[in-house]
């Protein structure tokens, strides 16, 4: 015998875009459940991106003592890009009044779990989501199994896929698991942790004759850097004089500090948007409705968008039986992610040397960054993007 | 016997740069000679661009009552970015203080060569280059032939190679014919010349699912349009109707004011930068130095830039004895020909359709274009390139 549970929002997927949905949701009175098939040690030790926008740390605010973005994360007031042998810094703060936090993903997700535990949230791990039927009723459910086993049913008013880039959930609002528009782009990023203290205080993007490189940085004690790569690259093929060769190379006129690389990973680069992010009573958010290219950290921003989004139009309709705005969600969501997915191309294609790139596409690519960097309007368009366009309800 | 002049500077090509480089040498009392394979009537009835950027037109001033870029021109403070089913004014005016002015190159040509007329310059039609030889020493020679077959000898201090995109001095300059770098489109430009008043004031382009289209003028009674067409098309094997059929289809939302069509014509897009601008005592200019797709509208007036760069250097160099300008001269001149080469390219990939687009890039761009129009930093970044970047002496 299955267990059947009643709520009335069901969300697959404890990620950002999960767990702050339920957690807007509670705070309008509206319950919830969220599954995951990760336990929570999982969930909360996978390293991911670290680049917030402003409005998503607003956003966090909510969670009120339980966010440690503005305490434990670090404000940026600009980038730098890199390029022709000089570094030319992206001044957000004069560009846009505004800034970005460097707060690792991972460490976000421990304060969104955190605060729903401490609100008695019904949060379980380890559960993993089958199908959703129902979509088209007024009744959709989610069909799961849990760790040990046994099946769980939810029986709620509408279903919410926050289940990332192989959402279950995907299948059940385009009619296919797959059902999207992508690209592939032909590089990756080698990224590495190592045990040394920050090379430069804010991010280095660095367009060099090697490649692509991004100099970050995750505390006092330990730097996060990425350089572009082939995608079929093993990451054990190198030796840690190898990455470090790679790595200063694309940033000549810094010296990177070197420690022990304690982890190393290969990052695809893709970009995907569903061809539909809502049908009925379920809904797609975050990386199950798009996934977007590192370059230009907009991943887990995007994901809170879609969530203010979302949690606006579930209000209407699960409290004044209000259709328009959930009705609205696909293109009002999509407005913001093409913009996004343009910008990360955008971002992605002036900063990296493309395989096949002829030498006038690499001296055009110049073009393209000096013309940013010598126009205030430029380097403004840039911030506008960086920093984050004005959230719903928060312009 | 060839016949064998004596000059400061031989000019080889009576295009805007040319003729514009030996009026602006003459007042500084440098004097030269300006000699072109074509007639007169060739120079002055060939249909090319028509837009001129606010800092050109500033240039021409110095033709005094011959330039009438201001009175037969007609100023134009915005174009419209059309996509999606709606038009976006780019308000030059408020963006940038600054404006362009539409008026043909043969009409521009018509007012320089009757000013180098009246001021009893050596200009030849009809006079072919053949090579040029010396560029390494102080005494560079043309050597060139006559219309009637006398050849002719021009001994001189400097060399300029204005003779557009087959110019012979290039190979003099780069050491081969075609040294350069090069970008092909999968595209081409079908423009049309029709008996009609302007469909619209200003200049539209329009990023439509049926390809690109320009709706622009020409005079009260004349409007010059143009399609994204295959490169390969026969202009000659559309009908009328067709023509105004694909039209009307890309600028959905505007009736165009039809009319018989006097001329028709494809425009091939390509890209290219000489390997090198100068060596020794010759150099190039305009067309024999870059081509640039149409769409921005930078050919004459990347053309005019380059003059001016040219023109202070060879100051320094033929009334000073100081080399240096000149040896900048290379570097100086690419700055703004990258910057124009990106701009070229980012105006044509942004509003045409390439043939092998994918659903998802044909997304992206509309989420450019919308991010473009969105924002008033993307709106003066495009209004600032589109206007002119300030020019050498004159920022």
């Amino acid at each position: 015998m299955p267990e059947i549970v009643r709520t009335r929002v069901a969300i697959v997927g404890a990620g950002p875009a999960g767990l702050l949905l339920s957690h807007l949701l509670a705070a309008a009175g509206i319950d919830s459940i969220v599954i995951d098939s990760r336990t929570r040690e999982q969930i909360e030790q996978t390293i991911r991106a670290g680049i917030l926008e402003q409005g998503t740390v607003e956003v966090l605010d909510a969670l009120d003592e339980f966010s440690r973005a503005r305490t434990v994360g670090h404000r940026h007031d600009g980038i730098e890009l890199r390029f022709a042998g000089a570094g030319h810094r992206i001044d957000f703060a004069s560009l846009v009044g505004r800034g970005v936090w460097l707060y690792p993903q991972h460490e976000a997700l421990k304060d969104l779990i955190a605060a729903r535990i401490a609100a008695g949230a019904d949060l379980r791990f380890g559960v993993t989501a089958q199908r959703v039927e129902g979509a088209a009723s007024d009744r959709p459910r989610v069909f799961a199994t849990g760790a040990d086993g046994r099946a769980l049913e939810i029986d709620a008013d509408f279903v919410v896929g926050a289940d990332g880039s192989h959402s279950v959930v995907r299948a059940a609002v385009t009619g296919s698991q797959t059902g999207g528009y992508f690209r592939e782009y032909p590089f990756a990023w080698f990224g590495i942790l190592c045990e040394a203290p920050p090379s430069a205080t804010e991010l280095i993007y660095s367009n060099s004759p090697n490649g692509f490189a991004l100099i970050s940085q995750r505390s006092a004690t330990v730097q996060r850097m990425y350089f572009q790569c082939d995608p079929e690259v093993d990451p054990e093929s190198y030796t840690e004089e190898q990455l470090w060769h790679e790595l200063q190379s694309r940033v000549p006129g810094t010296t990177l500090n070197e420690g022990p690389i304690f982890q190393r990973d290969v990052l695809r680069f893709r970009s995907f948007v569903a061809h539909s992010l809502r049908t009925g009573r379920a809904a797609l958010v975050g990386d199950a409705a798009h996934t977007v290219p590192p370059t230009g950290a907009k991943g887990m921003n995007l994901a809170v968008a879609d969530v203010l989004v979302l949690e606006r139009a579930l209000r209407a309709l699960l409290l004044e039986n209000d259709e328009r705005l959930i009705d609205a969600y696909h293109d009002t969501a999509l407005h913001r992610i093409w913009k996004a997915q343009h910008f990360s191309w955008w971002m992605t294609s002036m900063l990296h040397v493309a395989p096949d790139a002829s030498d006038f596409d690499r001296l055009r690519q110049l073009g393209e960054l000096q013309t940013v960097v010598e126009s205030e309007a430029g380097r403004r368009y840039l911030a506008e993007a960086y920093t984050g366009w004005p959230l719903e309800g928060r312009a």
